[in-house]
């Protein structure tokens, strides 16, 4: 652990209950509403309204989806959990607890612990819910998974299987931010601090995506958005046309560009972990406030093409070393 | 990896969206009725019937809670369901699904990761249920977290915080086995395969959970019934005396501590993992076929006493090397 310091308490001098105790003592309350059962139990109950419960899990892993000196443990805490929020958000539901296992090294500073449950807790807040759960064990490197749990009441999943010929395509928040943060940062650089901080901590468009009820089809932009629009293109058996006129390439990302001699385009085309929302429309008018246009759904084979043409660039592959 | 022969396929070489493909290929079947949506969009959609949904998170890590040279991969997926569905019916619940996230370094033979899949889904299928979701990402060593999900319908959830005064103790399933089984292990045996069995997969009682719906309370025994019990306790604001007369002393667990210069009693009151339960009942009456009264709820002060005295043995921390 790079952050230890001297005679800083760690997780293995505290014990496992103790530090159980001490996260638990962080969290934000959990409204009784939502949650009857929280930590303290075998399982935690929570409310599912309507009768149907959404369920999704990450992980993350140290080296791979952060690094401790690129990231403070509260912003590791905010992207871990906004990333599973998100995935509840994109099926139309919203959330209502989160459940977060870590394995951590003996060493870990508590401090260090601490610092990522107040990010959990913080991301989670800004939806209004919480951790109710989880587990903690001993492990040779850091690693993190977070359950997000959610509610569709009397709605009805949007899937990625809905989309039709004719239907729009629209986008909700960033792309390519964190892709040109990570850039920044492996090139030794702590700045731009807008494209920076998005790597570190994404910020999914809530509010907006909370609007998309009459989404035909939607999907959370977590590996790239021509490989997260392949899923809807697939599970939908439609084709989709992306229009790079659409997109106005905005000023951090063009200012890195030239300045790294990088391409800002496929940067948005490509970059993963921005957590945008995708959606397809069954028209203009269904689209909310605060989405863009960016695009068509075609009848075709199952297809994603940039201006009509196949886009050679790649998505994120979490063995592969692009 | 010490399971990879040359030229094995690994999971870095197969690559994350065909690795997905291939583990969902390979599961169990979900019951639509249970499942609307499973693996392949953003969430799972899931049943919670009564309006409330049921959640539990356990992580196991290679090293502390597998290894590799002592447990197929097959063992270490059965074991990874069974202790999270275990948790669901302590709850009183129905399980319903399985999710699992997965941290693999990317030398991980593909052929063990297929076992993996193979012994969550065969242990999921004992009780009706399969793998709904999850996550696959690149760690330093295998990591595996497994979340649960259950239903209530209309029952209420059976808490830790519900045993009083005069209620009786009871338990279903085999204690001690799993820690046995460890030692044996640790000492280079491989056998009596009962006991390293047990260590590798254990045998939660699903059958017999499922017949506690008078309960006043229960625990899924996985630190060790002294120290699990002492969470009842806690929670309860009462004292719990177990009284070792009830115990017979199961043959294997005798002959091992004969040969070994083990204490059986100790492995039975301390050794977790094999995630027997103990509830606790109104009276005699409400206690079902199968289970063993073991011992006595009084008035008190939260603590649990082995035949009225304080007991000096240890649970499970998973951070302790005991």
């Amino acid at each position: 652990m790079t952050e230890q310091r001297p005679g800083e308490q760690t997780v293995g001098e505290l014990g496992e209950f103790a530090l159980i105790d001490a996260i638990a003592a962080r969290l934000a309350k959990s409204s009784t509403e939502t949650v009857s059962v929280g930590i303290g139990d075998d399982s935690a109950v929570v409310s599912a309204k309507g009768g149907n419960v959404v369920a999704c899990l990450d992980m993350l892993t140290q080296g791979v989806h952060f690094r401790l000196d690129w990231s403070e443990a509260k912003d590791i805490g905010r992207k871990a959990a906004a990333q599973n929020l998100a995935d509840i958000f994109a099926m139309g539901a919203t959330p209502t607890a989160l459940l977060v296992g870590l394995a951590l090294p003996a060493d870990t500073p508590v401090s260090w612990v601490m610092g990522l449950a107040d990010g959990l807790s913080e991301e989670a807040a800004l939806v209004g819910v919480t951790v109710v759960g989880g587990d903690i064990v001993r492990g040779d490197s850091i690693a993190i998974s977070v359950t997000a749990l959610g509610e569709l009441g009397e709605r009805t999943a949007i899937l990625r299987s809905g989309a039709k010929p004719g239907n729009v395509l629209a986008l909700a928040g960033r792309l390519g931010f964190a892709q040109a943060g990570f850039l920044m940062l492996s090139r030794g650089f702590r700045s731009p601090r807008v494209l920076v901080g998005a790597h570190r901590v994404p910020e999914p468009p809530y509010e907006l995506v909370r609007l998309a009820t009459h989404a035909t089809s939607m999907i959370d932009i977590s590996d790239g958005l021509v490989a997260d629009l392949g899923h809807i293109a697939k599970a939908s058996g439609v084709s989709i046309n992306i229009k790079t006129s659409e997109f106005e390439i905005p000023e951090p990302l063009a200012a890195a560009a030239s300045a790294f001699n990088g391409n800002a385009l496929e940067w948005i085309l490509t970059g993963g972990e921005d957590h945008a929302f995708a959606a397809t429309f069954n028209n203009a008018l269904d689209v909310p406030s605060g989405w863009t246009i960016i695009g068509l759904v075609e009848s075709g084979e199952s297809v994603v093409t940039v201006d009509g043409e196949t886009y050679s660039g790649k998505g994120w592959d979490h063995f592969s070393s692009n």
